[in-house]
């Protein structure tokens, strides 16, 4: 209801108005026209604009007076601030059919400036008087400014986000909210006759917070004014200046919410005591919420994060130190959580993944907390939520969670372009079960929040053939030098398969794999080979793999040479698949350096022969390849090295609002 | 997940697969690729297309040939339905340096028919095979299938509407429903290797309901396959031939419902006993629930529903005389709601707004129970919902509604175009308080509904300043022969005080208001012009009645001669207005007759001189104004003839799907 300012003249009394710099006042002569007039002509002091607004067949009369057609509309506009009130004058004439001049109505202006600013150009700076201050586009030549969602606790003595606060607790959380200024101009005496309210429609109040910066005596205040239940506030002691407001973003975007709030300031004309006021002018500026943002195993790795668990048959302490020495490698930080924090649950890539908000004059991780919720359950609540580190969940209703919530489901593509379409921060990844089978999947919120945040448009591919059902058992993405930086790595039976019947026309059908495990069985090739239940599972795994195979050609536009085939086999269990031996897709990429399951394959020359082809295969790229003992810590669990591992990397260079969704 | 099917190929066994007539299959030739092989060719049998796609770069040797390059990709389409099983036949041979066959794949083709079909072209007729059935476009030259809510009541036996139950009671209800076809053709003995899924997504399957239509013995049967909580339906007797299913809607579009259904059939091959199968082909054919649509005062009125109250100083048996004479004017049906269903509710306007839904296959009306809910709760559902007579409703949390959700608070205009854009099916009017301000507001489910209508896309203008809050207080459309085809009326205290003023010019500012109302005070005109006090008050309502004109001139792009201004005024009562004296532009507009609140306005020459100003305003038009004593019955209780009457009028010509939103 954004609306031109309307006054009402008057043959019989002078009229007397407020205008707002360049805005358009429509003088309603309509209904004030004297009878018997026929034309009208309108004179105005210097500083003010009049504009006729006619249909093209109505022309100005040789006398330049204008006749009296219904659809004439007369709008004033004022390029200059009043030094005093009422410092401009309108004189509408009317003349009778005789070219006599039969009455005047008289209009008297103040013009005032009323300006509210934000950081529409997206430099960290916010500019006076931008253009349409009230859209927001996307793109490079894109403008409107960024929220972030105060989601970081940077004071520790509270509980919570700091969003979650009606207060300001520390200076430092103010980093956290974008500056919003209001500047106000003209006669201070006018404003005691207006009132000027900051006000937010009830749909965006519960997505925002705005606190007034208040210089009382020596130290600033910082009063609440708008946000959820308060949807509007009346600017009392306002006269020619500035005031600053700081503005939170309170929720992410999400089904319902497309991360777009509006904030207006309103000068309101009160003729009535009782009266709620009549609005002249209404300013209005937009943000969009920062989406959470998700980073590829192709962005560099800052932190790496893993429990320890020291008791029983399947303590890591091995795991751990083969891990440690991995990360001396790729020269990244290892955070252990203990086995008090974790409760024993040894699978982080599950419990949470690591992201990150951005705004032009800020950025800081987020935590996603997946619904999972075992052991690890409030670690990320606990642990990882602080100063400049925000945190987000998102709960099914009734709690309900089944395994395709747990993030080692969730995955980012690195930067894709498909068919000219950019997808600069890449691609989400969900696994999902097929399209119209119902049973296991990711909850509702979990996916609406992350389609709503738009910037990584997700694909969700078919995972729930896998008794675990991620799918990071079967897929990866490695960083590479050449083509478009990367290759997705998907397990394959059938390069398993073609690898021993190479091994078994070598001679070496007799090696066996798993050796030197304690308490398992020892297969030989010829075994594996001849096994024609295996081959039967493996065949319809290799199916449901190559169903993704050539969606994900499709939808992260790859070729066959971006994809390489992982020797992998697989068996089922009833009618879902799990790994017959270490995964070998479900790996740890921290740059160059790759932390792979052991997969302890038949020896050939003293080699195991997977761990051979899986190197000849990567090594070619610039990769470093280490195989970890995951074996008993891990694989007889259901799961293998990327499960017991999660990483924090550095953001993607480029910004979410260059993106064009 | 729309995709190609994949089928690989092997040098070392035959492949055998089944191809969708019209459909590509992509043959993955590089994972079986023979040692040494460097070009290849592809040979089939007739009916088979094959398509080699490469990049601009790679192109066939002198020999036919085509270099091995991994982007190469071997395509193939067929174009008639198998005889037999396995009678296309495709051959890739691979050459080595020397161009000498080094070793052949075979594929074996099985081409059948598989359609999912419904009325693409909306003419009421399922045409076969449409193009694009899963897209779904607006406008005269758009496509796309309609789904009628089945929300009206065909069997007398049930319990609410026909869609909440899980059965079809009377072949009558089928007519409310859409026809689909699936059409399988091929050698029989294929299907019997394959599956035939019909499947609906998750977020779709409380939306529709499907049901198969079986002839078993002489009487047909119709089976529920898809719907809530049924998201897939294994159709297990599929044989070449045709199968009818009826389809039904079972919810308006709404806030997170665009109204859009997709429901899907795919061929699954099943290659083990314990799989879930994987998909070969997939048909997918898209609906649209059709919205509900209201019908703005232009539209013919065939039904006129107005309350029945005998007792008491209010009771409304004279009214209804007066009305009944209109009715018999305007060749109008009268519906009396007894006091007993009424509850001695008198205010139907409020309770209830009726509107329609069409498809090309059928049309009904449909009310909208407003969630007001005072003596008239009942009425809609249980006396209004019935064969051919839908019903809807929408309650807002904790049942919480206020004088704004009464539905004498929600209009629709006549068809406008504003600035270019059409509005063929009018606009929707909602009455709201200032944007920012908190308090009384139309229920958030009630507004989401309309919105989410899209085809009448809603303004909401400001009513909040009036005691009971509602758009017909203050507003009205006419017909008119002229110019759009009809007329805004807006309540005008400036009218009224220039026409009192012209009065006590022409001497008659002793003449008085309510002349012969027993116990109401008899103001004279210039003892009305003499009180400051209602002059402000007016000047307060005509800021607030300017600021909706200047709105209504802009969102239903009028200009003044399409506005007339009726003499009214307003009174104060704490800060909010009242009618002063019944409230003229409240009134029943049934084509060219006009029923409006007797004002009983000041004699002039034994004349009302508000009736005759109105008469003088209206008339011209081609307008017949019957003043109706509305002031026991209806005014002193705050409302007059609108709020106390309700009119189900003929649907707008025009269809809801040749809009463009």
């Amino acid at each position: 209801m954004s609306q031109r300012q309307v006054i009402q003249m008057s043959t019989s009394h002078a009229s007397y108005g407020v205008c707002v710099l360049g805005t358009e006042v429509f003088l309603d002569t309509h209904r004030s026209t004297p009878k018997g007039a026929t034309s009208f002509d309108v004179h105005a002091t210097s500083a003010v604009t009049v504009h006729i607004i006619h249909s093209p067949m109505t022309k100005p009369m040789l006398n330049s007076r204008w006749p009296l057609d219904p659809d004439i509309e007369v709008v004033v506009t004022i390029g200059v601030t009043s030094k005093t009130v009422n410092d401009n004058k309108v004189k509408i004439s009317y003349y009778g059919r005789e070219e006599n001049e039969i009455s005047v109505a008289w209009l008297y202006l103040t013009c005032v400036d009323i300006s509210l600013d934000v950081d529409v150009s997206r430099n960290g700076r916010v500019r006076s008087k931008g253009k349409d201050k009230a859209k927001w586009t996307w793109g490079p030549d894109g403008q409107g400014a960024v929220l972030l969602v105060n989601c970081d606790k940077d004071s520790p003595s509270t509980v919570g986000t700091d969003s979650s606060q009606v207060d300001i607790h520390t200076p430092a959380d103010l980093q956290d909210m974008s500056v919003m200024l209001l500047r106000t101009q003209g006669p201070s005496s006018i404003f005691a006759d207006y009132q000027l309210v900051l006000h937010v429609s009830e749909s965006d109040a519960d997505k925002v917070r705005v606190f007034h910066a208040i210089r009382s005596d020596s130290h600033p205040r910082y009063k609440p004014v708008l946000g959820p239940g308060m949807l509007s506030c009346l600017l009392d002691c306002v006269r020619s200046g500035e005031n600053t407001f700081y503005v939170e973003g309170l929720a992410f975007p999400d089904a319902g919410f497309s991360g777009l709030v509006s904030i207006s300031v309103s000068l309101l004309e009160v003729p009535h005591k009782y009266s709620p006021g009549t609005p002249v002018f209404t300013d209005t500026v937009v943000f969009r919420v920062a989406p959470w943002i998700m980073t590829p195993n192709t962005q560099q790795p800052l932190e790496v994060f893993v429990c320890s668990i020291k008791r029983g048959i399947n303590s890591n302490e091995v795991f751990l130190e083969e891990l440690q020495a991995l990360l001396r490698k790729a020269n990244c930080k290892m955070t252990i959580c203990s086995e008090v924090e974790s409760r024993s649950d040894r699978w982080i890539q599950d419990e949470l993944e690591f992201g990150y908000v951005e705004a032009p004059h800020k950025s800081f991780p987020v935590v996603f907390d997946s619904p999972r919720n075992r052991g690890l359950k409030d670690f990320a609540f606990k642990k990882i939520l602080g100063p400049d580190f925000g945190y987000v969940t998102r709960v099914p209703p009734g709690c309900d969670a089944c395994s395709l919530d747990s993030f080692g489901n969730l995955d980012v593509s690195p930067p894709v372009t498909v068919r000219g379409k950019e997808y600069p921060l890449g691609r989400i990844l969900i696994g999902s079960p097929l399209p119209w089978a119902s049973g296991r999947r990711m909850s509702k919120v979990v996916r609406d929040f992350l389609y709503a945040q738009k910037v990584q448009a997700p694909v969700e591919v078919y995972s729930e053939w896998l008794s675990v059902g991620h799918v990071d058992e079967f897929l990866t993405f490695v960083p590479a030098y050449d083509r478009k930086g990367f290759r997705l790595l998907l397990a394959s039976p059938t390069a398993c398969f073609k690898l021993f019947q190479e091994k078994q026309r070598q001679g070496h059908g007799e090696a066996t794999q798993l050796v030197g495990m304690v308490g398992c069985e020892r297969r030989s090739i010829d075994d594996i080979l001849a096994d024609e239940g295996l081959r039967n599972d493996n065949k319809h795994v290799q199916r449901c793999i190559d169903w993704n195979r050539d969606l994900l050609k499709h939808e992260l536009g790859l070729s066959e040479q971006d994809i390489i085939d992982i020797p992998q086999l697989f068996i089922l269990r009833g009618s879902r698949a799990e790994a017959l031996f270490p995964d070998m897709v479900n790996m740890l990429v921290l740059g160059r350096h790759l932390g792979i399951p052991k997969p302890f394959g038949p020896l050939v020359a003293g080699q195991c022969c997977l761990e051979e082809r899986v190197r000849a295969l990567l090594q070619p790229l610039g990769l470093s390849c280490t195989f970890i003992n995951d074996f008993f810590s891990y694989h007889v669990l259901s799961g293998d090295v990327h499960c017991g591992t999660n990483v924090r990397r550095k953001p993607l260079a480029v910004k979410w609002w260059h993106v064009v969704p």
